[in-house]
């Protein structure tokens, strides 16, 4: 693919998380993506072999920015684990043009719908999951080596973790507050406190 | 309604409750949901005003009968608190038919797609949700009470436990096995030791 492809791939990967992130995966059109994206109708198969395909790509396309953005705070910066830690979840409250960031993430959107509709995107999303969770993981690890996060099974505190803010997520699709996401990071200082 | 279009009506929930757990909300069609309940095509808005209508009506259907459940193993069970909780906990991780308890949840199956789709299918999913802390914090201060639980907010633990069960169900439909589960378990266990 050459390069105004690929920027055209990309463009194409963008517009359509955007869109699935409100309409989920299966209510997300060809033609309303295309059009969209700007790009002519009848080109999507140029880019993507078919919709399932689109699918894989837009996850990947998800966890790639994601995982880096999960680098940044949690490797690359200079505070204490803990504090990395903390900056993470509070970055998930955070609320930036309306929707907030806990609010963004594929894996709560789409997970339920298609992991029963496609093996293919099921995987993409499970082996992402598994990337974070180790990220977090490896965090805690070195926070525990420095002093600055409780002693314990890291990789099992991760996992708590996870699934308290996975849960948290697909319930503010309900509530639609920020009142579960404060607890959450209330709940967190307490689990990681020395 | 008299009694039989009640029955009927009931057993379209049952049916609509079984196929909404693999195929979500929009992928249920109403000549589906109808052949395998083996009613009458086009009796539909008999029953229903719309298929939003009906939505609602399958998640206070679903509500109804998890709640009783929810009931009779917090409430009207003679164990100790911590142990009604635990034992509750534990179904949620035992697999009956195939499938594990903890995937017949539908908050978990439809809220992240329909809350942006029917106004009407998030408040219900989100009242059945408070009701459903609420009777896991009850059960935890009673608990605190009688010395089985340990001390704290209720609420807060409640919320906790439930954000955890929540993000380890949706997370189950990636993995496809019981490890998250046995891993909420184990924490579970811990939060609540006195």
């Amino acid at each position: 693919m050459n390069k105004k492809s690929d920027t055209t791939r990309q463009h194409i990967l963008q517009i359509g998380y955007q869109l699935a992130l409100t309409k989920g995966f299966v209510r997300v059109g060809l033609t309303e993506l295309l059009r969209s994206a700007n790009v002519p109708k009848g080109s999507f198969y140029y880019y993507f072999a078919s919709k399932e395909k689109f699918g894989e790509a837009l996850i990947d396309y998800y966890f790639q920015r994601y995982l880096q953005k999960i680098d940044d705070m949690l490797c690359t910066a200079t505070d204490t684990y803990y504090q990395r830690l903390i900056n993470y979840f509070t970055y998930l409250t955070e609320v930036e043009n309306g929707m907030c960031n806990a609010n963004r993430c594929l894996v709560v959107k789409l997970s339920a719908e298609v992991a029963d509709l496609s093996e293919a995107m099921r995987l993409a999303l499970r082996q992402g999951t598994d990337k974070v969770i180790s990220a977090i993981a490896d965090c805690i690890a070195a926070g525990q080596q420095q002093g600055s996060i409780r002693a314990g099974d890291s990789r099992l505190l991760a996992e708590h973790l996870h699934h308290l803010w996975i849960g948290a997520s697909l319930l503010n699709k309900l509530y639609l507050n920020q009142l579960g996401l404060q607890d959450n990071l209330l709940i967190t200082k307490t689990l990681l406190k020395p």
